[in-house]
C-alpha cells in the first residue's frame, strides 16, 4: 500500500533568456527557492531528481544529480537526473513521488531545468529532435514543428474545425500570462497577430509554438511522517500520478490522431485519485503547440472530438469558465524550458490550490490536474493534486 | 512500509563491438531474454526504466524509455530513461525497486544499454567526460583517466603500496571473465602483461582500465502479489537498495581519497538489508581501474586501507575464497558499456545466487551487494541481493 505524498514546497526562476547565469545556477536557484517556502532545512532532503533533456548535448554536462546535489550543498543524497523528452519533469515528479510512497524516503526534491537559449538556434533544434526516432525519422529531416503540423491539418481537416479557433489557444494563454512574474511572456497578443505571424510549417504559425527558453522549477515532496515532524500552512496533496507510452512515431500509429495512451495515462491517474473529469477545478496542458491544447480538452473529456476549440473562444478557459486551464500562460506564454516544463505545470497547479495565482486565481480551486508530452505524446505524464489546507 | 521487490527475470547480450546491431536492438535483445527467462508474457510488464548515459550524444537519440519500449512491442508501459553517469545502470535498478516497493507497480523491468563503439573514440572520451564538472574541471582537459591517474598516485605513495599490487586486480578479472559467454575479454592476462602495457596517464596503464564496449543487460522485478500468480523456480529478493552522492569533483574534496559518501551507501544498504560485511557471499565492485576495485574492497570493509590489494595477489576474490569479486570479470574484462554497467553487476550477482555462474560459482552463495559508481564516485549505487530458492 503507497503512503501518501504532499507537496511543501515550490519555487521557480523566471523563464527567459538567462544570459548571466548557467544550467547549475538555475537548477540550485529553484531548489533553494523550494526549500525556502517548505520552511525545511535543505539538509533534510533525501534524494533529488532532476528532470532534464539536453543539458549532455547543449551544455556536455551530464551527471546533474551528482553536480546540482553538489552546488545546491546537499551533496550525499540519493540523486540522478531522468530524461522523458519534454516529459522530464513530469516524470520526473512522478520517480519523486514513487520514492516517498515506497516509505524509503521521507523528503525528496524534484527540480527541473533546461538551458536552451545559449546554444545555437539550429543545435536546439536538432537537440530537440532527439526525442523522436533518429534512424526512421529524424535523419530525414523531420522536426517537432513539422510532425505536428501533419496533426493540425488531419484535424482540421476531419472535422472541419477553422485553425482561428485552435489559434486561440494561444491568445488565451498570453492573456494568462501577463500577470505571472515567471512568465516568459507578459503580454497579451491578439488572434490577428497570431494569424497573421509567420508560417513555421504549415499551418502552424509563429505566435502556436512554445517559446525556447531557459528556466527551472522546483517542488519538495514529504511523507505523511515528514508533514507531522515539519507543519505547514499550505499543504497540498499528491493524489494520482501516472505515466505511460505510446508508440514512439506518429507514422507507426493506426491513427495520428488517436489518443489511446494518452486517456490511459488520464484514466489511470483519475482512477487512483477517485475523481471524475468534472471535479477538476485547474488543468495544466502541454501546449507545445495550439493543437495539442486543443486535442487535450477533448482526451481529458471536457469536449467532444473536434469541439475543444469551441472552449477556448466561448472563454472557458478562463478563471470561472468551464475548465480553467494554463491559467498562468502554460506552455505558450509562461514558457517551455523542456525539462522543467513538466514541474512548471505542477508548481502552477500548487499556487492555484493555495490561492496564490494572482489575478488568474480559481475561486476556492481544490483539485488540479497536470498534463505533460514527451516527443508526440510518446511519453504522457499526468499528476492529480488536492488542496488539503 | 516498502513492500517486497524480487528478481525473477535476467538477460543480456555479450559485450563486445556490436557493428551490426543498434543501441535499440541490443536494449530489445536483453530485454526480451530477461522476460522469456521470467517465463512471463511481456504484456505483464508496467514499467520500464532505461539505464543509459551518453546516447544523446553518441546516437543523438533521447526519449529511450518511449523507444525501447515501442520497439520491444510494450507501448504503453510507464517509461523514462535514468542517467547518473557509469552509474546509470545500478541507479535505474533503485528506480525499478522503489517502482515495485511502492506498491503502484507490480512488473517493472530495468534495462541498462550503451553503445560506444561506432563513435570517433576522441568523441567517446568527450562523452565520458560530461560526467565531471563540464565549466570548472573538464575545459582544463582532464579525463576520467587522467583524474583515476591522480588518486592511484597519491594511494600508492599514502600507503606505500607496490603498483602490481594493485595492477593484480586486472589479472584476476580477466581469469574471471574467461569462462563467462556474456565477457568482452575472454582470456587470461599475466601481471608482466599488465604491467607492460602501454602507460594512459601514469601511473595507469592500459591493460588496467576497463574497455569500451556496447552491450545491454535486463532484470525484471516483481512484487510478492505477482511472484504468487507468477511462480518461479529461482527467485532472489532484493533485500538493501541505496543510492548516494559525493562532492562531485575530485579537487573539491577534502581528501581525495576519502570515501565517506561511498561508506554511507554501502552502510545504508546494509542497514536496510539487516546484513554484516561478512554475511557478504559475492561482490561487485566498480573497476573502472584497478585502484577503484582495491580502494572498494577497503571501504566496503573486506581489508584496511592500504591492504586491500593483498586480498587480492593472495587469491581472496576468487570462488572459495575470503570475498569472491567480479566473479564473471567485473567492468576490466567481463566489460563496460557505461550505462549498462550496474545492471550487468546486479545480474552477475543474480546469476551466482541462482548457482547459474559456471565454473565461477560460490559454493552456497546467499547473498551478493553490486557496487556502481558515476564519475569519480560522485554518485554510489548499492544493491543487496539474497537468494530465496
Amino acid at each position: 500500500m503507497a503512503g501518501r505524498v504532499y507537496v511543501i514546497g515550490a519555487g521557480a526562476t523566471k523563464i527567459g533568456e538567462h544570459w548571466d547565469k548557467s544550467l547549475r545556477e538555475l537548477a540550485v536557484e529553484a531548489l533553494l527557492a523550494a526549500v525556502k517556502d517548505a520552511g525545511i532545512s535543505k539538509k533534510e532532503i533525501e534524494a533529488l531528481y532532476v528532470g532534464n533533456m539536453m543539458s549532455g548535448q547543449l551544455q556536455g554536462q551530464e551527471h546533474l544529480g551528482a553536480l546540482v546535489a553538489t552546488w545546491a550543498g546537499i551533496p550525499g543524497v540519493a540523486a540522478c537526473k531522468v530524461e522523458a523528452a519534454c516529459a522530464s519533469g513530469g516524470v520526473a515528479f512522478h520517480q519523486a513521488y514513487l520514492a516517498v510512497a515506497s516509505g524509503l524516503y521521507d523528503c525528496v526534491a524534484v527540480v527541473g531545468v533546461e538551458k536552451m537559449t545559449d546554444a545555437l538556434p539550429s543545435d536546439v533544434t536538432a537537440a530537440l529532435a532527439t526525442a523522436e526516432d533518429q534512424e526512421y525519422v529524424v535523419f530525414t529531416g523531420a522536426s517537432f514543428v513539422g510532425l505536428n503540423a501533419l496533426l493540425y491539418r488531419l484535424y482540421l481537416e476531419k472535422y472541419g474545425v477553422k485553425q482561428e479557433n485552435v489559434a486561440s489557444f494561444a491568445v488565451h494563454c498570453h492573456k494568462m500570462a501577463v500577470a505571472n512574474p515567471y512568465a516568459q511572456f507578459r503580454r497579451a497578443v491578439s488572434l490577428e497577430e497570431v494569424m497573421s505571424s509567420p508560417l513555421i510549417a504549415d499551418p502552424i504559425r509563429l505566435l502556436e509554438c512554445a517559446p525556447v527558453g531557459d528556466g527551472a522549477a522546483a517542488l519538495i515532496l514529504c511523507s505523511e511522517d515528514f508533514l507531522k515532524r515539519n507543519p505547514h500552512d499550505e499543504i497540498v496533496e499528491v493524489i494520482g500520478s501516472s505515466v505511460a507510452t505510446n508508440v514512439l512515431s506518429v507514422h507507426e500509429r493506426k491513427d495520428p490522431l488517436d489518443a489511446a495512451a494518452f486517456r490511459r495515462a488520464v484514466e489511470a491517474a483519475m482512477r487512483m485519485s477517485r475523481v471524475e473529469v468534472n471535479d477538476i477545478d485547474v488543468l495544466e496542458v502541454h501546449d507545445a503547440f495550439t493543437i495539442l491544447g486543443v486535442l487535450s480538452l477533448e482526451v481529458t473529456g471536457f469536449a467532444p472530438r473536434g469541439e475543444g476549440s469551441r472552449l477556448v473562444v466561448e472563454g472557458e478557459l478562463e478563471p470561472g469558465g468551464k475548465i480553467p486551464t494554463n491559467t498562468l500562460g502554460g506552455l505558450k506564454a509562461r514558457g517551455h524550458p523542456v525539462g522543467a516544463t513538466g514541474v512548471y505545470q505542477i508548481l502552477d497547479v500548487v499556487l492555484q490550490l493555495r490561492g496564490k495565482a494572482g489575478p488568474s486565481q480559481v475561486s476556492e480551486a481544490e483539485i488540479g490536474m497536470a498534463q505533460n508530452f514527451g516527443g508526440v505524446a510518446g511519453t504522457i505524464a499526468v499528476n492529480v493534486l488536492k488542496r488539503v489546507r
